[in-house]
């Protein structure tokens, strides 16, 4: 993350960015990539004319690492962090220095780590929470709201302790439950098949962040222990009206449950595509697997000007090729691309993108 | 699904189809589109002179409408089905029919319905199921089995109730469980923020099925309700061990508990790439909202004969792009994809795939 956020802000902020890390070699991989125009050895060094520093670190060490580079960076420079939880960051900081610390967590980033997997457009469209409190100087917020514009995110202000409220709902349950699902698939057999072996793609949609590092994902349950905590139980107390459900045979109660689960899936995709959900179509097409099938049919939906909005392609075997999903906004859109698709001998389908109807078996 | 297997059997099979439909606008849609070569008024009639008779029809009519085919068809005419759930459907058949019925799973498909949206290619690489019992004629299993991998799937044969255990967990548990978290954090605010604007891809991945269609899925629940109740309580003993492990700070739990989930996510993976996971990097690119833009990718990767094993495109606005996250086989392939895009301006970075670490945040 750090590394992205130096490519970041030396390209689109036009930054004079300098790094420290405790570990030397990634020191020299930063200087290296051109994450940072200098290295130093320590974080007084590396801050000294600093106007704005932006702690990076895993969140078992966040707090302590923000504290010290609060005591070590001259008081005209303000400081931000790029953490995961937010709550226990912004609580470390005392007094005068509640000022000049504003709170800080980018929605995006895959967990490749390390100076070789940073990019700069990491950050591009990405929600990115800033967590100002009662103390913070208005003028120190402005300026860490700069910076995250100019790398190209949303910032969106909220308070630390409903931020993690907030990360907990949607980020740190979906990681236990992929993890809940993936485990107990895999814990054995059933009459001598391996649930894994026959999985489909919603299982695999569903499990796509089960097993995240452990280094990384163990300190951000405890870290947000008592927001988790809150959301799981909420979870539990909601699975255990549909098991009450299932257990009455209740169609009805259903009905509702999966009606307020497609609503919110509507919400999401409209948040996802500002607002353009109503009228997406998903485009199926065969997609053999060899190099160039891809290119042919992105090529063809470019040569007939159709804007590909999300494309999925869901590989099932060498022999057998895969379906590619492409998603485009618009009937005409569609329209146009099964026709050419379609001349391009691919027998492509269309269908009017409804939530919860992709990729459902 | 009918209209599907209507073309793939034509196509792939050679085989003449005719159809039945109650819905006479059905009927003519599939004659139409060419899923049938013929379109008849009773089942009878349309069963006439088969050799095998495939019942395709929504889970709570499907053993009644098995029963109807089987007094109707002619005694020498194998049947089978294409339903989610497979215990119900085989215990409605009596006596000496059992011989002739092999129950059938494809696990495939997405909820697209109707004639319109039918695809011959639907089936292909698909694992699916075929139930056969005790009394099951063998020569009947094998011209099922034929059938299944002339259209391309991968037959597995199974236990009927254990088909339906091991669907419960791999299928209904998770579409459950994705209701539930798009409900939960679609359920109100928190501090004025809606959770699901500011959702992630984690949590967009893991309600991709969310709010699956009602009339199909309210019926595959009850149905299933024993096996998914079971899975469903297996899963809140499972939530329950982790609720203590929060409560208790166990870290230890945690690690071994996202390891298990790791190994899991490996074996998916590994399933669904036949074995070269150990070798897949994922390429990411950033790819600007823009007709033609992802067919300069895939172009340039087809160029350098580099093959696209997987391909996620994690749109984020019209004003920023996206990232495209594209999954090859081998680090002599990665390299390749890596200087080609590099060359083109992209800026793309590889990283070999572990299992969770993509798009966590």
């Amino acid at each position: 993350m750090g590394g992205s956020l130096g490519l970041a802000l030396a390209s689109r902020a036009h930054a004079t960015v300098r790094g420290y890390d405790p570990d030397p070699s990634a020191r020299e991989a930063a200087l290296e990539r051109g994450c940072v125009a200098s290295a130093h050895d320590t974080i007084a060094e590396a801050c000294a004319d600093a106007e704005l520093v932006v702690v990076c670190a895993p969140v078992a060490q966040l707090p302590a690492a923000v504290a010290a580079t609060v005591a070590a960076a001259p008081p005209e420079a303000t400081v931000t962090d790029v953490g995961s939880t937010k709550a226990n960051v912004v609580r470390r900081i005392d007094g005068a220095d509640r000022a000049r610390f504003v709170g800080g967590h980018p929605v995006c980033g895959s967990e490749a780590r390390g100076a070789a997997a940073a990019r700069a457009e990491l950050f591009e469209g990405a929600t990115y929470f800033l967590t100002p409190v009662h103390d913070t100087d208005p003028q120190r917020y402005a300026q860490v709201h700069a910076m995250v514009t100019a790398i190209g995110s949303r910032p969106v202000a909220i308070d630390p302790v409903a931020h993690d409220r907030l990360v907990a709902m949607t980020s740190h349950l979906p990681h236990v439950v992929a993890n809940l699902l993936a485990s107990q698939a895999g814990s054995g057999t059933i009459d001598g098949h391996d649930p894994l072996a026959a999985a489909g793609g919603s299982f695999r949609d569903m499990t796509r962040v089960a097993g995240a590092n452990p280094r990384i994902w163990i300190d951000i349950f405890l870290d947000n222990r008592d927001a988790l905590l809150a959301a799981t139980l909420e979870h539990r107390r909601r699975l255990d009206d549909v098991i009450s459900a299932l257990e009455q045979g209740d169609a009805g109660y259903l009905g509702r449950f999966i009606g307020e689960a497609a609503n919110a899936r509507r919400r999401t995709l409209d948040a996802a595509f500002e607002g353009v959900t109503g009228d997406l179509h998903v485009v199926r097409v065969h997609v053999p697997d060899r190099p160039g099938a891809i290119s042919g049919i992105a090529q063809a939906l470019g040569a007939a000007r159709v804007n590909i909005e999300d494309f999925v392609l869901h590989h099932i075997s060498p022999e057998q090729g895969g379906t590619a999903e492409i998603t485009v906004a618009g009937t005409d859109a569609a329209a146009r691309a099964v026709a050419v698709l379609d001349e391009q001998g691919y027998g492509a389908i269309a269908t009017r993108l409804v939530p919860g109807e992709e990729n459902s078996e």
